[in-house]
């Protein structure tokens, strides 16, 4: 069922994406296709699909908002192509396929990314009926605030230092700084962003805010299991090489099983707080378990 | 006179730069101070103080304005440290001093631009005390799509597709597309700002886009004419650069004396432009004259 209502968002996404994306024959050509080549060349959509959760569960209808939302993809595609690039995780594939900077070169990795970061804060920008501009301005404030050099930002640095001194001693609120930043912020401001665009404020946007923080957690907790256990055709990606890069793990930190027990806490943190939101159509829950328990 | 009112300005802008961007004690230290060289290294402003002398000319008061007018000052920065990357122009020397990246290395040459364009949105999204939210929306909309794949980074990729291709034909139509998107349209996209966030609509918006846009293609003429005829030390960048390396600039394509009477048309429009705007407090004029006279 949770399958059903996942492919369904993601297939609205999906659609989303493509009907606003510049075509490729806008000039100039070779950025757009650059752009629509990083962005839709599969991806799970997770950070949009939680904001469309976010906001049924506040009791909103989506559809005028499915423009805002897409933009949170852009967001997570800019951070991907550009941390691939050579001077930073210097990857060659992702999502199963080659890297953008690969296909297209640097330069042009470089100004996608940047392309797709500044198309992102144009579609949150644009007016949307229904929504107050208050509050658009504030879920947009929300996201920005959540990439910056004290958030998603920050974490990318974070991540590239303790990389640098691999071989230290690994420290825990070092790792706990990383993934809190480099990918807590922006699925917990996913969540934020459907419930405030959605008129959620008060006990509910707080319980919104527990169940974005949880998961954001243990959203990276599942993406080091998995590193460390599947194979790179399963993931699209490089496998097994955070730990070749000597980049700080949960697992390489604190052992499999305390990420392990870890994880399940934070699930059951998320789970709490979904069912605390209440609402008609709520399936914060299940996509929570889904996360957790994804195997790729 | 103009000199003692744009040193005022100036100061204005660069205590708000300094006031808001995050400490360089503020974790990751590294990407705060990458930040605050790229930004407090000099520079003239001209967006900012355009901004400011929009606003003014449409009769606001600029105090409350300066936060979301001053991060025009950080998409500026942001577009030279990333043009200035290696995999772009590859240049060493920018505001007489070395570039981000040479000081800090290519990773954080990337991640610095990235977060001076995120800390833009930030500043352009915090609530303005007196400035209706609809408004600032907007604002922020125009200043976005005038920086989009379409706009200052779509004019970047075409300056990179005129430099591969030196030798063929330079065409005109082509550098007036790199002038008018590469610098042309946030200088007008500034003018806009300030106007909109000062309440200013219809008639007087209009000679303030005209205004704006004028000047943004004037301003790159005279760059181009200034590369061909100072020396490094004047302009704090690499002079005669764009010739050697083979970039279309408005000498190299219809000649200098072409060059200098578009550049006398266009300062006459920006000119009668400011003059149809009126207001008390009205330097657009003698500023359009500075930009356009200036000798670095």
């Amino acid at each position: 069922m949770i399958d059903d209502v996942l492919r369904e968002r993601r297939a609205a996404v999906e659609r989303t994406l493509d009907a606003n994306l510049p075509a490729t024959d806008t000039p100039p050509a070779v950025i757009h296709e650059a752009m629509r080549y990083a962005v839709l060349g599969g991806g799970k959509r997770i950070r949009p699909i939680l904001a469309i959760a976010a906001a049924e569960a506040a009791g909103a209808s989506v559809e005028p908002l499915l423009v805002p939302i897409a933009a949170l993809e852009l967001i997570h595609t800019y951070s991907l192509v550009h941390d691939d690039l050579p001077a930073l995780d210097d990857d060659d594939l992702r999502r199963g396929r080659k890297t953008t900077h690969v296909v297209f070169g640097e330069a042009m990795g470089i100004l996608a990314g940047d392309a797709l970061l500044t198309e992102a804060f144009s579609w949150l920008s644009r007016p949307i009926p229904g929504v107050a501009a208050e509050r658009q301005l504030q879920a947009l404030r929300v996201v920005a605030e959540a990439i910056d050099s004290k958030g998603m930002i920050g974490g990318q640095v974070a991540d590239l230092e303790a990389t640098d001194s691999a071989g230290a001693q690994p420290s825990l609120n070092h790792l706990r700084f990383i993934h809190r930043n480099k990918t807590g912020k922006l699925l917990g401001a996913s969540v934020l962003l459907g419930g405030i665009l959605a008129g959620a404020s008060g006990e509910k946007l707080a319980a919104l805010e527990t169940y974005g923080s949880s998961l954001g957690l243990a959203f990276q907790i599942v993406d080091d299991l998995l590193d460390q256990e599947e194979s790179s055709a399963t993931l699209g990606k490089t496998a097994g090489k955070d730990a070749a890069q000597g980049k700080l793990t949960y697992p390489s930190v604190v052992g499999v099983e305390a990420a392990r027990t870890e994880l399940a806490a934070l699930l059951e943190a998320a789970v709490r707080s979904a069912n605390a939101i209440g609402g008609s159509v709520n399936y914060l829950a299940p996509i929570a378990r889904f996360i957790c328990e994804r195997r790729s």
